[in-house]
């Protein structure tokens, strides 16, 4: 990056808010894809106004900026895969402005982490239930910004169901407020709800105004086994129609259960088909059993052969341990996950697993599968030893048909994980020229110079 | 109208399909604002293909368009202000084509009314919560268009909740999908979520797929009375701050209460300072109990003198009859209802209702509230003898003022009705000027010739 460049940022901003050296440079250059790109300068922002400067700046120059959190994101759309700057959030515009008792609303700066909302909502006796997997490090910002799901969405539903209003500065530095702390605003056009989900790609996101609900005061878990992995599918969404909305409903196939079985030895069912963990919540006992009633026995009629209830916050724990480490154990089969958050309606749930089975053996390769059921979302891992191109090359024609399967059954290329870089190629897939035609003309009227974290999304 | 553009719609739709006659073109020259706008020509497409055809055509002779359901609006989005064809949804596109009860999801065309999808789902015991006060008449494709809210929004929320997918056509004749019946879809730009609340002037909707939820077993209503409106404000956010979300929160202020005794002589407490009125659902009658139970409490600590629980159907019909005639009644008034949707956070409502007082005794008008307070939404009638250009005068600076007392309190101009042609002009109270050449920028994006309902939102 030009000098004067550099100059300039570290006059508007202080030295100690400017990265340039090599070291920082690699630091800011990965993200949980393994991908890396290294960035030309990473900016520390202070506040709304830094960004404006910088932003206003960078369109000027026609310097690309990729905005991150916690780089924590699974499709790279934190990466700076055309050089620029890395314009890092989570170093000072990282507070929790505002928690506002009276209206059920939180305010937050696009920085916080996602776990240091919930705890200190909690602490007050409300709720956020957005909870991705990375809910411990990933930040607010980067949820919005890739409208992260979660285990809870089935009931709760996902971040975009919690954003109210949004500040946010557009690439020509202006900054814009969009929604207000209102359930009902109808004046203007959604900003809110276009920015979410936009991957950092229409501008870069400065304050967020969240919706908190009372947290209901009991949970409880349960277990069931099942024989196959379509009894276990069809068992889901036969209870979600029954009327019963599980705050969670997560299963784990054969393989996966086998991974953990032979990684921590807790005599998990090596045999079983599937096994399925829910957790109910309510504020009466009553609401609590009625519902727990009704999946053992949407359970049972699908097949389930063991139905276990968790009497005590351990027992909980136990049952939710297989579920827990799932991801981490099934490196067992190959040194490389091939890992995707493909999404259908759950009544299409046993189909795809078949399909994807076939997939699996036609290709020679392991797929265990596990994830969010109660919300179609399934977690599927084609795992392949990195060292071995032909592996390699095996595994991604499997996942390029697990993704025409998906779209072929009404689902989506990613439930929560987002484009980014990596599901890129197969935007054509599941859009038409004219749908894409349309994104770009979207990125257009946000970003006519397109610095903001460019070519993302297939675009 | 050219002759020659006339012939072609004819070829196309058929001559039953083209209104060009004077007595038609009256007939869709209204909506529920009372201003009429003669359109060029009314055209009843049957299909997606039409549309398409339909908007290919008149982007090429820039013939401008304004989509149009059930013409039951309050703020002018569907009259052709600018001349022009009416695009009529409700005539053939008017089916439900899909009640899918395993994923609990309805597909509908965008000319279904509301409450047929209400009825057609509550028979199979799911629900469809969002109930406009038009909910008998408007259609799906307008409650999308203007994300309709209704008074179960403080707990179940509004239209763009419930929208899981649209298919709409472009400008240019594109027909687009977006979104997926799935819960988490995070594939591309949210393009649905710009599409709802656009009032037609973004794309044409020709499809709707609407999450449905399981419909509560049970429903209680309660009544409370208060010395003054400012109490019952108070009572409402405090009640739901303590952890209670009920169905409905309703409310009358004295004028209202007055305006209904004196039409219908039911016995209302004409010195009240105002009536709450609330529902509660849930599945098990302690599920209502502890809920009007807080809200009992919570009512008398904050004023309430008199606190009412209906005990049958009937006696809930009773409660609620003020509320649901309050709307009619309030012409006692003035022949002219200045009808405005401000909303604010809840906690602001005592001071706005405040405010408004001020406003009303400064211009020396009457302006009766009732409306949604569970979710801040007030219905505010500035009522003026519409043949009194003085007092209509009055009756606009007034609405200003209030307007402007709402932002100013972080509230919206609008939170249900829209923008339309009616909230046009305050627009720039609202947006700064970076915000409406966002809107601009957004609007040239899907309709670069601008044939869409130009003009709207003070676009």
């Amino acid at each position: 990056m030009d000098a004067l460049h550099v100059k300039w940022f570290e006059e508007l901003l202080g030295v100690e808010n400017v990265y340039a050296d090599k070291a920082h440079l690699l630091a800011y250059s990965y993200d949980a894809t393994r991908t890396t790109y290294e960035p030309d300068l990473v900016l520390f922002p202070r506040h709304e106004a830094d960004v404006q400067a910088i932003l206003r700046y960078c369109n000027t120059h026609r310097i690309i900026i990729t905005p991150r959190g916690a780089g924590s994101g699974f499709t790279g759309g934190a990466l700076p895969s055309n050089g620029g700057i890395i314009l890092a959030l989570e170093k000072h515009m990282n507070k929790i402005l505002e928690i506002d008792m009276e209206n059920m609303v939180a305010v937050v700066e696009p920085g916080v982490i996602n776990m240091d909302l919930q705890r200190a909502v909690e602490a007050k006796g409300l709720f956020y239930p957005p909870d991705p997997a990375s809910e411990e490090y990933s930040t607010l910002g980067g949820n919005v910004a890739e409208n992260a799901g979660g285990m809870r969405a089935a009931k709760y539903g996902i971040t975009k169901d919690y954003v109210m209003a949004l500040r946010a500065v557009l690439p020509n530095g202006e900054a814009i407020g969009a929604g207000k702390r209102t359930i009902k605003d109808v004046a203007g056009y959604n900003v809110a709800g276009i920015l979410i989900a936009s991957e950092g790609t229409l501008g870069i996101i400065t304050q967020i105004t969240l919706k908190l609900i009372a947290k209901p005061k009991l949970k409880q878990t349960a277990m069931g086994i099942f024989p196959s992995v379509k009894d276990a599918m069809n068992a889901v969404y036969k209870t979600m129609a029954a009327g019963v909305t599980p705050v969670a409903m997560e299963f784990l196939d054969n393989l996966t259960i086998r991974a953990v079985e032979q990684k921590y030895a807790k005599g998990l069912p090596v045999d079983a088909g599937a096994i399925l963990i829910t957790d109910v919540d309510g504020n009466l006992d009553e609401e609590i059993t009625t519902q727990l009633v009704t999946i053992e026995a949407m359970f049972l009629a699908n097949g389930c052969t063991s139905f276990k209830r968790a009497n005590t916050a351990e027992e909980a724990k136990e049952l939710w341990f297989a579920r827990r480490n799932a991801s981490p154990s099934i490196t067992v089969y190959g040194s490389k996950k091939l890992n995707e958050d493909i999404t259908v309606p759950r009544s299409k749930l046993p189909e795809l697993l078949d399909v994807i089975n076939a997939i699996a053996q036609k290709y020679e390769v392991k797929v265990p599968c596990f994830g969010h059921t109660g919300d179609g979302n399934v977690h599927t891992n084609v795992m392949v030893d990195g060292t071995n191109p032909e592996e390699l090359e095996k595994g991604h024609k499997a996942i390029k048909e697990i993704f025409q399967a998906t779209v072929d059954l009404g689902g989506t290329l990613s439930g929560e994980h987002g484009i980014g870089l990596s599901k890129a190629p197969y935007m054509t897939m599941a859009f038409t020229e004219g749908e894409m035609e349309l994104f770009r003309s979207i990125k257009r009227a946000f970003d006519p110079n397109n610095i903001l974290n460019p070519f993302k999304m297939g675009l």
